[in-house]
Formats: structure tokens, C-alpha cells, sequence
């Protein structure tokens, strides 16, 4: 089977020198970090060692301010929830955007059920916040903004800096789903200066499962998995040490390949936005032409449906995606789409492509080439486009 | 490092097999079991090949009533707090025991500050829940009965099955945590009658990090982690399918090899409870004499520290813990040791010992004669223990 994979959004593969320390941390039967004897010792040191090498990557002045999870959903679920029910006697007011992941939306509407508020700011046509409009929806009673770092569906970076600012002289706290941005593009909370920061291994070729908040030292929090003194009082749990080995393994390499990374994925995007006007027409392209994430591209194509798109190229053992894999299975038109202007139509002819370090020019070519003759074919069988065409 | 584990519940060494499906797993490269193409299809095939192997270990009826979580820990959390929220509408009550793991007690102590009311039942001098206790508790506003299947500290296994036949009969779900049961000893979800069931996959020389609940169908609970759809919309977040894989492995061996492991695991705890009366003197066993884990001793010794013994047993390469190591670094004495009516002096000086499958009648008689030396070291110097000597 030899696929080409431009949906790494849904599952990035395994490094080989991620690979590489996952075997061996399988072989070496590490005990309890957590243990009373030397048993434990060697687990409680790599463990050690993972968390300082994903501090590296995001740069958190300490690693005792990574929290290792069992992935991004964790991580935002912790992250949003956990100051959620702390702050609750200060307030329960969030402000986020219309664009976020569903692990946002879906822990907010689940906070609304414990009478929780939640506005939600709009975004411009390129799905970008305006910090004022943040600025504007804080009340006294507001305990938490949740914005994410970049969006999933249509790569837009958010102005986290200038909003952070806001935030910290507002004297309320800042999350950010950073998910789909850790180890895509460089992140520094410190610079960004946010409260929190949510991110996930597989983004940076680890495993799948296993993630980490960035929780500022000083940040009241409850954990949402209560038990054991774990992860600084902050997560209970004996700890997957597979997974953490292999986290740290992956972002020592996103921190040392990053600029190769972003390289390559951009030129790839490039590549294929100069490609598409010769091989398909009436298409519209979704996120900010600038502040976007460099190995993402939406597109929405008219008089046809994203779904079929995606099984024809299955057919062709090429990999994309409608949306996030989280959503995929829900028939309703992406949230994010409708929030940027786009018709139900052409929310539904939409497709995502996601680059990874594998992908050559020759993918995007052979992409081209095989979309050409599907939107052909999906079109030819349109009524709706075959009564355009007619005029 | 030839050391002598006799610490099992602190962590178990991954069996042979499992290391191989782990290492085959990460060089399998999966993708995403949710995703819309082919190199999804693989990820969902052997997700649900484990479901099945994980569901035939508890004997549940259908594999979709069991969610994987990151482990015991959170599948206790999901489990009270699941239900708790969904059914706050019913009632906020809740029955426990006074000898629940931290996982249970500090979800209950959480959901305590958010108005929650918990009645907590007495055990008897063998750690053991009166049924009749449980249903003397239970109000009309009860919506919620946790009762733990085998005592992590003591051993003692609670009478589930009845405990579940008053809860059915009053309306009331059911959770047990079975994280130090399954795997050990025989678990029949159907049998013993209950709604959820917690456990974890290292307790079955799986790899850490990695659990799941059974959840009976029909069962209503909120997710604690809200996002994706995964798990029978039970458990958001892309799922570690190297864990799960390790997993279903782990619960094909427990299945087939569960009668040998309880027998080789009771010839030990024998061998070991009948050799102690020659090694040392002005001890306690701790737990049922019959209801109780084959492969856990509690032992108190007077006059001495559980703390160093097993500093001592340590530097002898022999690994033992004087409680779960979720609760190592804390000073007080253990709840559990305190409600099964030993007192402060007793319950410092206790000691637990748990066999595993690679453990020998070796390492018991080693165990036994390094102990021996240990308890004659410490009682020299305690003054308590001259002060008594002396008469």
C-alpha cells in the first residue's frame, strides 16, 4: 500500500527515531515513577527528562509547568474546565471564538450546562479574531478567554500576543489550543504570553494519545482526574511512560527540524495554491493568506461535494480530509465555514489538505492531477452544476 | 539489576508478548481509526480486535460498553463523576466506603465541593463493607453507589455481587473500581450485576497509561472529557492506539492464563504468611483471611517503620511498598489501615508485598531472611521497642 498521505491533521506517522524510543522504552519495563524503591528510579528520570525536552519546545521557563496528558482533547478539557471550576466562586463568564475545535466548543457547552456563560466572539473572512472585540465581550465576572493558536480546518493563526495583552491587563486568565500549531510552527508561551497552552504529541510526529497543557507557574486550577499526587497535583494517573518517552524523543526533533519543517511544508503549499488554477476552476481558497498555518490548505470547490472527493482520491490511495477526523462522521456543515462567510454549498465541497515531512512535489503533482478528473466526474453527474453550466 | 519485585501494584513488568505487540504497533505506523480513508481503516480494525479481547476479560456482553481511558484513575473519575453529573438532577448523594483508593475518595471529596453529599460506610476489623450497610444508606435522592471490588492496601475483596443485587433492587447505579481485580482474579461484569467497572491494563502486565470502563448499556453519564465522538461519545480524543494495542494483548493472555496465575500467586502469599512466624515475631496480617487478592500481603510490624524497612529491602535489591505509590510522599498514615481499626504505631510499621507472575519460592524464602535482618536492625534502634523489651 503505498499511500499518499496529505491528511496529516488526522494522524501524523511515527518518526523512525520516535519509533526507535518507543521500542526501546517497551523493552526496558520501566516501573512507577511514583515508586519507594529503585524500581522506579529510571522511570522517574526519563519521565524527567521527556517533560524538559517538551518545555524546550514550547519554551516554559520550568518543566514542572508541562502537564502530561493523554492528548489535546485532554489537554483543552483540563485546561478549560480545570480554571473553569476553580475561579467558579470569582465568576463563571468565558469569552472564546466561533471557530474553536469541538474539545473547546464541546467542554464550553458542557460548562453552559453548569450555569456557566460563554460568549462568543466572530471572526473576519479569513477566520481571524479581533482583539478588541476580545477586549470588548470581558465582563467583571469574566474568569477565562479561550482562543485557540490556530484552526483546524483552515489554518488561520490567531493575534494570541495582542489578545494575551489584553488578557493580562484584564487580569483574567488565557488558554489557547495550540493542538494543530505545536510543532507545525515555532510556539513560545513566553513570548506569547499566555496562561495556558494546549498541544499534543502526534502533531509533532509522537504517538497518538498523549499530549501536554502548559499550565503557568501560579495558575489555580483544579484537576479534572482526581486520585494520586501526580503531574505537580495537577493530573492523577500512573503515567504512560511509553507515551511520554516518545513525546520527548519527538520534540527534541521538532525543535531541532522546525525550520526545515515550516520550509518544506511551505513551499508544498505554495506549490500546490500555484497548481490548482490550471487544473480545476471555481474554487475558493479558506484562511488568511498570510497568518496561516504553513502546511494546511482549505478549499472549497463549487458544484460538488467533499465527501465524494475524498472517497475518489481514497480510490486513488491519495489521504485527505473534509475536516478534522474528530468531526468526521457528523453531516452538519463545518461551524468554521459558516463563521468565515461560506454558504452551506460550499462548506460541503470542501477539502483540507495537510502536508508532512514525507510529502514531496511529486505528491502535490499526482494531487493535482487526480482532483482534476475527480471534480470532472463529480461535476458531470451535478445537476446543480450542469444547470450553471447550461446558464 | 537482579532485583526482586514484590511490588506489583506499583507496576508490573510488561509480559513478552506484549512488548512484541507494542514494538509491531509502532512500527505499524496506524493512522487515525476516525478518519474518512484507508489508512484509518487498519487503526479501527485492531481498535476493536482489543474491545473484544479487553470485553472477553470482563465478560461484558457487548465490547462497545467498554470506553478506554488513560487508566484506573480516570476510568474511576469518569465513572463517579460521569454519573454524578448527569444525574444531579435525580439527587446529589452518594454512597462510598471508608477504604476507597485515592482515585475514589478525591473524586468524591471534589465533587463535594460542588454540593455533592457523601455517606461513607464503616468496614469491619478484615476491611470488609456490610451490604446491609449500603442499603441503610441509600436515600431517595441517591444516585450513585462506589464500592471498591479488592482493596489495594489490605486485599480485601468486597461482596459486590450483593451489594449490586440492593442497588438494582433500589434504582441506584453501580460502580466498582476493579483496578487491582482484573487480571488477578476472575471478573464477571455480569455476574456480580454492576453498571461500571474501572480498570487498569498494567494490573494485567499491560502497559500503563492505559484502562477502561465498562459502562452497561443504557447507563446515562456525561463524558469528562467532551470533544470528538470517540468511545461511543464517552471519551473525546484521538485514541493511543499503541496503549490499546499493548492492552487487548495483555487481556487475551489474563483470560487464558487467569487459573495459573491466582494459583501460582496463592502458593507465594502462603508460603510467605506460613515462613513469617519463624522470621519475625509481633506482627499483624492485615485483610481478609479469605475474601482477599491471592497476590497481596499487608503485614504490620510492631516497634518499626514501614518507611525503612523498605529503604532497607531496597538497598538488598528487593522491592516492596508500604502503600499504593500513589499516596508515597504523603506522611499520614493510611486511611484504610486507620478503619480496619489498627492504630497510628501499627499502621506505620505496615508493609505491603504483591506477587507477580515471574516471582519464585526463591524470592519469598530471600524476602523472608533479608526481612528478618531488617525488623532485628530497626528494633535495635527503637526506643519504643527497648522501652518494651525492657518490660
Amino acid at each position: 500500500m503505498n499511500i499518499i498521505n496529505l491528511d496529516h491533521i488526522s494522524a501524523n506517522p511515527l518518526l523512525p527515531e520516535v519509533q526507535d524510543a518507543i521500542i526501546d522504552a517497551a523493552k526496558m519495563n520501566y516501573g512507577n515513577p511514583s515508586s519507594q524503591h529503585q524500581i522506579g528510579d529510571q522511570a522517574a528520570e526519563v519521565m524527567n527528562k521527556a517533560r524538559e525536552s517538551v518545555a524546550s519546545l514550547i519554551n516554559a521557563p520550568n518543566p514542572k509547568e508541562v502537564v502530561f496528558t493523554s492528548g489535546g482533547t485532554e489537554s483543552v478539557n483540563l485546561g478549560v474546565k480545570g480554571v473553569a471550576f476553580a475561579h467558579a466562586a470569582k465568576g463563571k463568564h468565558i469569552v472564546t471564538s466561533n471557530i474553536e475545535h469541538s474539545a473547546v466548543l464541546r467542554s464550553f457547552r458542557r460548562l453552559k450546562m453548569m450555569d456557566y456563560k460563554v460568549t462568543s466572539v466572530p471572526v473576519d473572512e479569513y477566520g481571524r479574531v479581533n482583539p478588541d472585540h476580545v477586549a470588548k465581550a470581558i465582563r467583571d465576572d469574566t474568569i477565562l478567554v479561550s482562543i485557540m493558536h490556530s484552526n483546524n480546518e483552515i489554518g488561520t493563526i490567531q493575534p494570541i500576543k495582542e489578545i494575551a495583552a489584553i488578557t493580562r491587563e484584564k487580569n483574567v486568565l488565557f488558554h489557547t489550543d495550540a493542538v494543530d500549531s505545536v510543532g507545525v510552527v515555532h510556539i513560545d508561551v513566553q513570548a506569547l504570553g499566555v496562561d495556558l497552552l494546549s498541544f499534543a504529541s502526534n502533531t509533532f510526529y509522537g504517538p497518538t494519545g498523549m499530549g501536554g497543557l502548559y499550565v503557568r507557574s501560579g495558575t489555580k486550577m483544579w484537576p479534572l482526574l482526581d486520585g494520586g499526587v501526580q503531574e505537580n497535583n495537577k493530573r492523577a494517573g500512573a503515567e504512560n511512560l511509553i507515551g511520554i518517552v516518545g513525546m520527548g524523543v519527538a520534540a527534541d526533533l521538532a525543535k531541532r527540524d522546525m525550520d526545515s519543517r515550516i520550509d518544506q511544508t511551505r513551499k508544498l503549499k505554495a506549490r500546490l495554491l500555484e497548481g490548482l488554477p490550471s487544473h480545476i476552476d471555481e474554487y475558493l481558497i479558506n484562511g488568511h493568506p498570510k497568518y496561516s498555518l504553513p502546511n494546511l490548505v482549505s478549499v472549497s470547490i463549487k458544484y460538488i461535494e467533499g465527501e465524494s472527493v475524498v472517497l475518489i482520491l481514497d480510490e486513488e490511495s491519495i489521504a485527505v480530509s473534509t475536516r478534522s477526523a474528530c468531526a468526521a462522521g457528523a453531516l452538519r456543515a463545518s461551524h468554521v465555514l459558516l463563521s468565515i462567510g461560506r454558504g452551506f454549498a460550499d462548506a460541503q465541497g470542501t477539502m483540507v489538505i495537510t502536508f508532512g515531512v514525507e510529502n514531496t512535489e511529486e505528491d502535490v503533482a499526482r494531487f493535482l492531477v487526480v482532483l482534476k478528473d475527480a471534480v470532472k466526474t463529480l461535476r458531470e453527474i451535478s445537476p446543480l452544476y450542469n444547470k450553471v453550466a447550461e446558464g
